[in-house]
């Protein structure tokens, strides 16, 4: 029940994050939205938002690495196909929420990035962590250890990048374009990566 | 004088706005830092803090296009070296702000998306004006339509992405690898735009 209850504060945290920022966000609000009295979240929370927002962004984080390999593991056989899937996806998912809900992280990092460092630190460990994730699926894609690493970082920036023009713009369209031209640049780096073993 | 000031409280609001947010940033703040009255905010700006903050991302989008315009014009004669040099600008200019100044647009985006409407319109023209310029320069690299649009989107959304990692990270090597992964894409859609043109 306890439990429950620090699940819901957490959820209802990383939702109204997502959709209005993390410096617009109240406790009040959080503690409606989780049907939570505030008292509760500082039960939870001895540090209260911050320490509550520190772990949106720690299980937010895994969560959604943890989504975001599921999805390309359980894509198309061809990696390469697999990251545009991912892109097409997003597209899907970011239009059925009303262009709400897309990275859970983004938000606060650029809110806090010169304003809060325990905040800054924890989404950049949140970032680390996708990239390493990618880089690792990228090692499908090149043999490369920095070319694995270049190409996850532009699946992870395109698509925060896209997020923010789909969401501006109510229109899925970047995130479809930035698709497209992944699976183009993934498509070269895999045919350099072919051609430098080739010629070993 | 009186555009002396007008042009002082978007200034102030603009660099408070890139560094902590739209929401984050009162009009007391505002004013403090461009040594006006609040009560010259709304002599300047009838609406308050919105009407304001629909110029300051008017002016800045404007502001900004221009100046990736010229750094481009100005760059490598090869355009497709000029992409990878504007990525290089942008991680020495934000590393030189102390990872504090990137884009002016992306972090009030995130905010109002789901939550304010005419701040929202406001941030998809300044990105949809960057598109159309970008658009434009990539035409250099490709004359098929869509790809020049595809290459221009790829390269804002990663470098929107790129700003907020490298943000979180205080390491602009986000910034240098989506510059890598942009001339490594460019490259190969010039190449395709050639044999396409041979080809027909």
């Amino acid at each position: 029940m306890a439990r429950d209850t620090r699940e819901r504060i957490i959820t209802a945290a990383a939702t109204l994050f997502r959709r209005q920022g993390y410096t617009g966000t109240g406790l009040q609000q959080i503690a409606t939205e989780s049907q939570a009295r505030v008292g509760s979240i500082y039960h939870f929370f001895a540090g209260g938002k911050d320490a509550l927002t520190v772990e949106v962004i720690r299980s937010g984080g895994a969560a959604y690495g943890a989504m975001v390999g599921a999805l390309l593991a359980n894509g198309p056989d061809d990696p390469v196909e697999a990251l545009g899937a991912m892109f097409e996806q997003a597209a899907v998912d970011l239009a059925a929420t009303d262009y709400a809900d897309a990275c859970p992280i983004a938000t606060i990092a650029l809110e806090v990035a010169s304003t809060n460092e325990p905040l800054r630190i924890a989404t950049a460990g949140a970032f680390e962590g996708w990239l390493e994730g990618l880089t690792t699926f990228c090692h499908q894609i090149t043999d490369d250890p920095t070319g694995a690493r270049d190409l996850a970082v532009m699946v992870l920036t395109a698509l925060e990048g896209a997020f923010i023009l789909t969401r501006a713009a109510r229109d899925p369209e970047a995130l479809r374009a930035a698709g497209r031209s992944v699976v183009q640049l993934a498509t070269a780096v895999r045919a350099r990566s072919v051609d430098a073993n080739g010629a070993s």
